[in-house]
């Protein structure tokens, strides 16, 4: 069972007021790039692990999805996603990525936004969704780049001159890290680029496009503080088909 | 036209000097890790991409190849080649990889250890691969990893306790990196693993397996400044098919 940290007060609160929460998707710098690598969901039968609030699902049901389905294991925020409806469009269902099942060939799209990197077993989870996925369906995810979970001190190290570095060390020691992020012991599952590939790869899936996400100039001059997005890269996105 | 560094005097001296250069395949850590990503090369036509001593091109021909290529940009390396022999059976060329042509599916294995990264333009160079290959032909090829080439100072970062981290910085500003290693002014290319992967899939490649070096337990105890590998990774290893 993965931890359900969602669901503690204090990190609910602080979740809750990420411009990512409060704005939505264009409150998340990598969403266009995300989104760039989206098919066309009109018609598409689609399914989102780790779905929130439910931005997604509905982004996606006002691009013409014929299907949304939301899974989170947080109860208030599926509670919320619920109540910013539109009532019956959109199924939301608790679960659990670890232990998740999904119909036979039942999606065309399998999305997932920064939920992965709380999942221990991901090669369970790829061939759950490999499965769930019909021929030539697509699955688009991001995930915190390893780069950004591998450190002991995952924050900026500043020199005498003020230019800052990321202290990578532990890389290829995979497994759980644990930080102060919204609240304490947050357990998050480090594996390397390769690892999540070739897992991908195992359970079935053509790797499409991997991108590491990097601002693009028009974003940092909107907001000079993702300059130091180019410094060291925070998040990975990746699309696979089956 | 590549920066011909491996021709300059005291670079060669230096290259000529390492465990991979004295010892061969055996004196590179690597090098296990991406003999097992290699398909049976018995009866296969193999091309080296930036050969060097010809390690691994007598290494095929003693395991079975059909016909074995090396192409180097150095002519010191080449000639050091051709000595080692054994007269006939392997033919090296001088190539900038920059430039490289080969005969349209004229491979069925394409091998480059640890030089792509000297590389501008590998968009190009992938492109001139795959064509080079018969359909399911191996492209299998080891390259600086990006994490160790990006940073403006590319050295350990120790503090007070004496724990090393690897300082990142730049990771999203790919382009030329000049270092001194063995000669000043060494200028390597440095791209994040997205777009390395994503030249390779937008030339027409099947990702099959993607590797960040590590070195096995066996290998630390039987060489302890290996552990330090553990710490960053120095080397990206990869194989895709066409």
């Amino acid at each position: 069972m993965a931890q359900n940290i969602y669901d503690r007060p204090e990190f609910f609160e602080g979740y809750s007021q990420l411009g990512r929460s409060v704005e939505g998707l264009d409150g998340a710098a990598e969403w266009p790039a995300l989104r760039a690598m989206l098919p066309d969901v009109r018609g598409l039968r689609v399914a989102d692990l780790g779905c929130g609030f439910g931005w997604f699902c509905r982004w996606v049901l006002d691009h013409g999805a014929a299907r949304v389905l939301g899974f989170d294991l947080s109860e208030k925020m599926l509670a919320r996603a619920r109540e910013a409806g539109p009532a019956g469009a959109i199924v939301y269902e608790r679960a659990d990525l670890e232990q998740l099942s999904l119909p036979a060939a039942g999606f065309d799209l399998v999305y997932s936004s920064l939920a992965l990197h709380y999942v221990e077993d991901v090669m369970r989870l790829f061939g759950t969704v490999h499965q769930a996925l019909a021929p030539g369906g697509h699955f688009v995810f991001s995930t915190e780049h390893p780069v950004y979970m591998a450190p002991s001190n995952p924050g900026w190290s500043v020199d005498a001159e003020g230019r800052r570095t990321w202290p990578v060390d532990r890389y290829l020691m995979e497994g759980p890290r644990s930080t102060d992020w919204l609240a304490k012991g947050v357990v998050k599952h480090h594996r390397t680029i390769g690892t999540t590939l070739n897992c991908l790869i195992q359970a079935g899936f053509i790797i499409a496009h991997v991108e590491e996400f990097c601002p693009t100039a028009e974003q940092i001059a909107a907001r000079p503080a993702l300059a130091e997005e180019l410094e060291r890269p925070m998040f990975l996105l990746v699309s696979a088909r089956r």
